[in-house]
C-alpha cells in the first residue's frame, strides 16, 4: 500500500484523482502497487481519513465539503507532518516569484521525511538546490517531471544518457508563445491579433505576461540547465527577452529566406537564455501549435531531440502520477 | 569498484573502451563509480586479469595479443562464469537469424548472476521474454538501450511514462533506408543510384539488404513493442516489405502532394508492420538524412516523439556506457 496525500483539486489535482482512480487496478497489476489517498488538502480545509478516502465518492458528490471526511480549516502546512501519506503531490495554484505556497509544502513534506512529486516550476527555478540539499538529509526523493513539457520525459531522459554528456540545450518551452509566432507565421496576422486568438482558444491566460515575456520559459530553462547539466542556476542568471515586439513585417522577412522566428530558451557554456531567434523552417525546433521541444546537443551522439504537448491537464497529471509510480517503485515497494 | 567484462573489440567495443578510459575520473565524481576491466574477449583468446587490466596500455598497444594478460584460445562462452566481472558487455558480430552468438553469451552471464549490457539486438526480437525470464530468475539485470536508436533513449522513457499509456508506436528506425528515400526524394534520383551513394558515404553496408528489406527495422520494432507495450513478440510476427520497390514516379507523385515516401514500422492494435508510408513533408517523422524517429501515440499527453542518430559507434557505445552505470548505480553500488 503507498499512501498519498494531494494539495490542491484544481484542472491538475482533479485529473490526478480521476487518472488514479480509474487506473487503480491497472496499477496493482502492472507494478504491484495499492494507491490510497489518506488526505486532499483545499484552502480552507481537508479530506482525511488514514484508513483511505474513497476518491470515487469524492468525485461524484456534489460537494465534497459535504462528506464525513471533510475537517474545515485543516492547513497542509501544518498537517504535513502527521499524514499518513507517504508520497505528498503538490498541484496548488503558486505565486511565481515566490513559489509560494508550493515551495513551503514541498520543504516541510521532506523534513517530515515524506517524498514530494509537483507539477509546480516555481520552487525549482527559485530554490533547487536547498530542495535537492533537504530530500538528501532526509532520505526522500522528489519528482518534477511535469514541471518541464507536462508529460514529455525532458527530465527523464537524464539517466538514460548517463554515458553521454549534454553539450547543449535549446527548447521550445512555452506553447503560448509559440502558438502566437506560429499563427503570426501562417496566416501573416499581428501580434495582438494572434495572442487574441490565442486567449479566445484557451491558449493564453487573461494575463499573458508570464508566457509572452519569456518567464515561464526561462523558469523551465533553469530546471533543464540544473538537472540535465548539472547547474546550479535561478531564474536571476536568466537573460530573458519576450516576444511582443515582433511584426508582421519580421515574420514576413524571415518567411522569404525559408527561416521562421521562435522563441528559444539556450542553455550554453555556462550562460541561459531565453530569446527570439531565426531558425530553418525545415528544422527540428519549427514546432507546430502549441507544441514544445527539447533539442539536447551531445558529445557522443550529436543532437537527441523530444517533443510533445507541453500543457494540460491531463498531461501534466500524467507527469505526476509517472513520478508518483517511480518514487512508489524505487523506494516504498520492496524489490520490484 | 565495479568489474566489467567485454566481448568483441570491433568498431562498438573499441569505442566502449576509449570512452570508458577518457570518463573514468568523470564516473567516480559524478557517480562514486570506479569502473575496472578484467576481462576483453576477442574470437581467438582473451585479455584476463582478476586485478584490472590497464585499458590504456590496450588502446596503445601495438598488438594487444602481445600483452601479458593475453590468454590465446580462451573462449567467452566458457569464460563468463568464472571471470571476476560484475557487468558483462557484449559488442560481438551477430547472426542476424540466430542472434548468436550474443544470445548464449547473453543467457550464460544472465545464468552466472551476472548483468548483461549489449547493442545487439537479435536476443531480443528472437527471444526476449527467454531473456527476460532468466534474468529475473537470478536476480540480475540487461541493458539494451542502444538496440534501438543507439544513444536516443527510445526505451529509457518508458519509466517516465509509466503514468501514460502507449497506444500506438510508428518508427523511422532505419538510417540506410531512410538516407536513400531522403535523397531520391531531395535529388530525383534512381533507388540504386541513391543506395551505391549510401553505400560509398559508410551509410550503407556492401550487403545491404537487412537494411533496405526492412529486416533491421522489424527487430527494432518487436524490441520497441514488448518493452514499451508489454507485447510478447518475435520478428517472425511482424509483416515486413522493403524500399526496393520504390521508384522515380512514385516519389515525384508524392512530393506534387507536399507528401513524403517514408519506410515506417508501426505496432497499433496487436499487429506489427513495416512497409513504405505516405506522410505529410511537414510531419514530425519526415526525418532528414540517416536520422532515426519513434512517435508514440500516448492516451494522455498524445504525441510524444523522441529522434536523434540512429547509428554510429561512438553512438552505440554512449547507449551502452548508460546501461552500465544505470545498472552499476541500481544494483551494485550502496545507496547513491
Amino acid at each position: 500500500m503507498v499512501n498519498l496525500a494531494l494539495i490542491g483539486m484544481g484542472l491538475v489535482g482533479s485529473q490526478v484523482l480521476k487518472i488514479i482512480e480509474k487506473n487503480l487496478q491497472k496499477y496493482k497489476d502492472q507494478y504491484n502497487i495499492d494507491f490510497n489517498f489518506t488526505a486532499i488538502f483545499e484552502y480552507d480545509g481537508a479530506l482525511i481519513s488514514d484508513a483511505g478516502i474513497s476518491v470515487s465518492e469524492v468525485l461524484g458528490s456534489h460537494n465534497f465539503r459535504d462528506l464525513d471526511y471533510w475537517k474545515p480549516g485543516v492547513q497542509a502546512i501544518e498537517a504535513i507532518p502527521d499524514t499518513k501519506a507517504d508520497i505528498i503531490i503538490d498541484a496548488t495554484p503558486v505565486n511565481p516569484d515566490t513559489g509560494e505556497p508550493a515551495l513551503s509544502h514541498i520543504l516541510k513534506a521532506l523534513k517530515s521525511k515524506k517524498h514530494v512529486v509537483t507539477s509546480n516550476k516555481g520552487p525549482f527555478y527559485l530554490a533547487y538546490e536547498n530542495i535537492k540539499e533537504i530530500a538528501e538529509k532526509n532520505g526522500v526523493s522528489f519528482g518534477f517531471e511535469s514541471t518541464v513539457g507536462s508529460a514529455v520525459p525532458c527530465l527523464g531522459i537524464r539517466d538514460s544518457l548517463a554515458g553521454n554528456k549534454i553539450k547543449k540545450i535549446v527548447g521550445v518551452l512555452n506553447g503560448t508563445s509559440n502558438y502566437i509566432l506560429n499563427r503570426m507565421t501562417s496566416e501573416g496576422i499581428s501580434f495582438n491579433l494572434a495572442l487574441q486568438e490565442a486567449q479566445e482558444n484557451g491558449y493564453a491566460e487573461t494575463d499573458p505576461t508570464l508566457d509572452i515575456e519569456g518567464y515561464d520559459a526561462a523558469g523551465k530553462l533553469v530546471i533543464l540547465a540544473n538537472h540535465l547539466l548539472g547547474w546550479n542556476k535561478t531564474i536571476k542568471d536568466v537573460k530573458i527577452s519576450g516576444i511582443t515586439k515582433v511584426n508582421e513585417d519580421m515574420i514576413s522577412l524571415a518567411k522569404k529566406s525559408h527561416m521562421e522566428i521562435k522563441h528559444l530558451a539556450v542553455a550554453k557554456d555556462g550562460e541561459l537564455e531565453v530569446s527570439l531567434k531565426l531558425i530553418p523552417e525545415n528544422s527540428a525546433l519549427a514546432l507546430g501549435g502549441t507544441l514544445n521541444g527539447v533539442y539536447l546537443d551531445t558529445e557522443l551522439a550529436g543532437e537527441i531531440i523530444i517533443t510533445g504537448r507541453g500543457a494540460g491537464g491531463s498531461e501534466a497529471a500524467a507527469g505526476i502520477i509517472s513520478d508518483v509510480i517511480n518514487i512508489s517503485r524505487r523506494y516504498l515497494l520492496a524489490d520490484t
